[in-house]
């Protein structure tokens, strides 16, 4: 294939080796010098890199440590929905996301439902799963006979591992052995599933299938071949429901410019096309994720983890869609969820990041499973506050108003400047191109 | 359904109404005071929140305009791969990530491939998509007939929003109008395709389809309801490739414990198991998002959006399965991605966050395709890395090397004590209870 012409030069990337023996001021300095051509523009550079440092310096060091190589820390805007009602409680809900509207969209379902009950949820299950991957080379017969009779010793052989899962109520629940020979020549699993109470989990369950693995190898020696053994981000038995309803009437809003049954049905319309229409499906749930990695980050949980399985449980008939429904029935408007996710309260970086702390101090120090309900309350508020834009007034009105905010910024705007242009553009249509040239106006004009 | 006591009292939470009005220390005390017990505590807590922010104020204040009710910043830890060669380019690759050992994952892998020629990668094609989802109660023939003779009026129409763009080479590449009837009574759509350049094109797209929009219901009338306008996430013709590749005998390394030709067998049985089951899958692709979210998020872009399309792309045959392929075929190993996302360089948070601004000055200031054909780069660089791992030495010992420092660090320990724990656990299970156990061991001790 065509590739560019290298412009790489051994000697000059000589000294990246051992980079990551370098303290960060050498890490910094070395990459800076190799990859920012300008000595002047460095200095600010590596100012700047430093500004973003916690002032705190044993603080610095812990974030340091979360990662490698590290030089710094990225800031994401930490938000708050300053009262959400779900299951008749009030929280505080912590939101780190940087999509400006989110947490104002939020915050106007979270005061909408309120009117009219609050959200709901409750948990389906908490079940994790493990797998250890392997091949059998032998007698089918064989393997399946001897794991049955030695199946127990699986569970003693990880009581070392399980013992405080198991004081907190969690542990192993089932292991089981299966034939996937179908699917790949000599491939089996034994599959686990695991209650790892307000855990996430990971560490525990890798922990006892790799300790399953090895015992596995010791049992059957050169007839069997471990591939790999980890956990499965797809749990979909660790699930919860969220939902809202209300009588249709209660829904009549004169911010709304129709009636309630009319909005329900619009609001069905839209859910309905994002189950027919994959493109539109993935915009959908990549709203509901909008509200749901906010939570999830913002107490210190993986919200890879928490996509991975999200978007899997989405494509589970065939055909990926809706993670959220809606009906009308009886007079009944009902909108919900239905998403598996596997969180923690304890462990990881929860406890160990300052400000995710605070977010679950805020929130009063939720289990998991109610974390779990409120992240998926938020993802469903989310929506919901997407969907009434987006099949009343339309996206763009609501976007387009926070995306002047940063248009702004990016032309340094004073606030004089900031208020006449928004007034300037309440009724128009906003563009990077219309607002500069708004105020290259203003500046001549003043 | 059975729900906890409320504890709701309204009175309580009248102050907080008008919320969002409030200025930023008013919030903070707001809602310490609603929502944490204890007054003491409270101080500790608004300095802790307070010793995040940045301390340049005006540079605060853009962090705190990026959303909405924001009281703070949540740092992510912002580290390096310093030297990724990407078709013969030297590329220093910021990863914004909190979980432990990802970027050494990237860096062992550029390492290793580096040596074998580096990661190559190519863009099939950059077409965006928005869609208008509408309702028609008249002729199906008036609604197509109609729709021939007035297409090219939907082009003109948008001219004023699309001559920037198309200055830049971009602009709407197709309008096609879709009979969606069989999916939902009346339902059809206005499909466009778009070509955005460098920006990510999310607010361009929905400004043309609102716009469009509107002209339908102009044209039409009573005849027709608009139920949605808005881009897709779900971006398959945005697509990029990016692989590794060499002879299989060049594999052979001391530190993998097999052959060459074993260990590409055994990357390849890893992947095909990532192809039929769906439990394994899920983890695959999610591992492959801790490499591509990380320079995502480092480089102001939206990582909800590219998740949401990658997991639909990874679903889009009804059995969701790995992202990456592997295959030994005349003697030659390969290992490639083939994934689609949409990505900007220009436009949103890429210039307004300092950071981000940084990360793209980093990279040289890159194109959206090169920035594409770095982050899938980045996500195959990171399967292998967990892949090479899982299949040889297991997750854990990585993990837990690194969770071993997050646990240190929960405990307070020194950086003599660290050393010691390292030392003393190099070869044993790390676990919280037994580092915390031989920790006080050696308190006692010394």
């Amino acid at each position: 294939m065509q590739v560019p012409d290298s412009f790489i030069d051994e000697n000059k990337l000589a000294p990246l080796r051992g980079f990551s023996k370098l303290t960060k001021d050498e890490k910094i300095e070395r990459i800076l010098s190799h990859y920012l051509a300008d000595g002047d523009e460095r200095d600010a550079v590596q100012t700047l890199i430093k500004s973003f440092w916690h002032r705190d310096e044993s603080l610095q060091k812990i974030f340091d440590e979360f990662s490698e190589n590290t030089i710094s820390n990225f800031y994401f805007p930490f938000g708050v929905v300053p009262h959400f009602v779900l299951n008749n409680k009030s929280y505080c809900v912590p939101l780190v996301i940087e999509e400006s509207s989110v947490v104002a969209a939020c915050a106007r379902s979270a005061n909408f439902w309120q009117k009219r009950g609050g959200f709901f949820a409750r948990i389906i299950d908490t079940e994790k799963i493990g797998q250890v991957h392997f091949e059998w080379f032998g007698d089918k017969e064989i393997l399946i006979n001897s794991f049955n009779e030695i199946k127990k010793f699986f569970f003693l052989h990880v009581s070392d591992h399980t013992a405080n899962m198991e004081k907190r109520g969690g542990g192993v629940r089932t292991l089981e052995l299966l034939d996937k020979t179908d699917l790949m020549p000599n491939y089996f699993q034994l599959k686990g599933t695991f209650e790892t109470c307000d855990a996430m989990g990971a560490n525990f369950i890798n922990t006892v299938l790799e300790a399953w693995a090895k015992l596995l190898k010791e049992f059957f020696a050169e007839d069997l071949n471990i591939i790999m053994s980890i956990l499965s981000n797809y749990t979909p038995n660790s699930r919860v429901e969220a939902w809202v309803e209300c009588p249709v009437t209660d829904l009549d809003d004169p911010n709304l410019e129709m009636s309630g049954t009319e909005f329900a049905q619009k609001i069905i319309k839209a859910v309905t096309i994002a189950k027919v229409d994959v493109h539109r499906a993935t915009t959908h749930n990549k709203g509901i994720f909008n509200g749901i990695d906010a939570v999830v980050m913002s107490t210190g949980n993986d919200f890879r983890a928490v996509e991975a399985c999200g978007h899997t449980y989405a494509s589970r008939t065939g055909q990926y869609q809706s993670l959220t429904h809606a009906e009308l029935k009886d007079g009944v408007f009902k909108f919900w969820i239905d998403i598996p996710m596997s969180l923690g309260t304890v462990g990881g970086l929860t406890s160990l990041h300052p400000l995710s702390k605070l977010s679950l101090s805020l929130l009063k120090n939720p289990t998991a499973s109610e974390l779990m309900m409120i992240a998926a309350s938020i993802g469903l508020a989310q929506n919901f506050g997407a969907l009434r834009s987006l099949v009343t007034s339309g996206i763009q009105k609501g976007h387009m108003k926070m995306h002047l905010v940063n248009i702004l910024n990016s032309l340094n705007a004073t606030d004089a400047e900031k208020e006449m242009v928004k007034k300037h553009f309440t009724t128009k249509t906003v563009s990077f191109k219309d607002v500069r040239d708004y105020m290259q106006e203003l500046r001549q004009y003043h």
